[in-house]
């Protein structure tokens, strides 16, 4: 892990970007920590810079809390080398909503699947970096961005204690098996009136999901109309879950 | 409105029981107010003296907000005259219930519907009294309790500025179709694992309320396991709605 820059935001949050191998990445930690700060994963659905000012604001957010956040770059966004089995599942996916056509679960998985393959072990190497620095401590939470990739590292990685996940993308089939594995505390958020979503498919996600401390917090306001009081309270959840 | 007792809780709380004609009541105002207290009307499946306990935790916990908090006795409950319509409903739902039968449309309209025909104009009573005390202010807000009731008030009670519902009991038809006037803010709390709860009526109820502010929590715990950080996150609402 390298560190590539370094700036102190207005609020006092340290920002440095990094580099893990080819993968950029991003870490804040906050101005007041005095002892190791746990950490927040932030998921996305890929392209740092694009989702900078998203991302840059939950961090501060999490900072508010004490919490240090990172995240990295998803293979085949941004700068990153495209894939050519996900490039081609996107044109399809594209097609199917341009015709107006449902779309296939046979795409969904050769949209999402290949991704998670890919990026959960990139987010344990993020993980085994982030944690040797001595400004982090642990526990970590991991919050939001492609949905199945929260539900895979909630399942196979131990160092994950919490998870925030955002019920707003596609889920593979395999996901939902997947999730009755979940024992981790789940805070779930579900954008009622989001078009671009399946809200069946996700209240049936949030069923199937194993652990006993699940809450579902649904909102109005469209895919990227998330009510800006769920930042406290996704906050709070990882407060009583990290600390 | 009579006051019959009066005693000041540990917590500095001043707890005043009350009635209003024949409806015993009680009333919560918290010890710290120093201008008159927004209010938030308790509601409950009735019977005061059974539901005490838990009554009175609501009340200290709105307190510590800053609320004062109310409740009166349904009709039909506690100590009040039984009405038979309601008593003939209720054994043919034990009826049911213990035969395994699904039950009736046509007994939860026999059940609910006469008890919500009374309760609100008591409620209304009741708000009338309290908003004449001096040290009771408004807004107001209404939460738990039979959701029709609930439902009804949104719809028809001008001073009630926003409801916290739960999704726990019987919904009668009509009250589907109420739903879709109210557009005052609401946050509704849902047991997804309560098994004498219909699911999916409740998950059509939060989708039928007309209002853009709309907010669902479920968790799981059972009917009766709500786990404790609702409360804040009720009281939260109450404070973004009622200051």
């Amino acid at each position: 892990m390298q560190f590539t820059s370094e700036q102190r935001l207005d609020d006092g949050v340290l920002e440095r970007e990094f580099t893990l191998g080819e993968i950029p990445g991003i870490l804040w930690t906050p101005a007041s920590a005095t002892a190791p700060a746990p950490l927040i994963l932030i998921g996305h659905p890929g392209g740092l810079h694009k989702m900078y000012p998203r991302l840059v604001a939950r961090a501060r957010h999490s900072a508010e809390y004490g919490f240090a956040a990172a995240t990295i770059e998803l293979p085949g966004s941004g700068d990153r080398p495209r894939f050519a089995t996900a490039e081609q599942a996107r044109a399809d996916l594209h097609r199917a909503l341009e015709a107006g056509e449902p779309v296939d679960e046979e795409i969904v998985d050769r949209l999402v699947l290949p991704l998670v393959e890919r990026a959960v072990p990139e987010w344990q190497a993020a993980l085994d970096a982030l944690l040797s620095l001595p400004e982090i401590g642990g526990p970590v939470g991991y919050s939001g961005g492609v949905i199945a990739i929260g539900v895979r590292l909630a399942v196979v990685e131990p160092r994950i204690s919490a998870a925030v996940l955002f019920a707003g993308s596609f889920v593979p089939r395999t996901t939902f098996e997947e999730a009755r594995q979940v024992t981790i505390p789940l805070h779930v958020l579900l954008q009622w009136d989001d078009e671009g979503n399946d809200r069946q498919a996700a209240l049936d996600l949030f069923d199937a999901f194993g652990t006993k401390e699940k809450t579902l917090h649904a909102n109005l306001g469209g895919h990227t109309g998330v009510p800006q009081f769920e930042g406290d309270a996704a906050a709070r959840f990882f407060t009583r879950h990290l600390s």
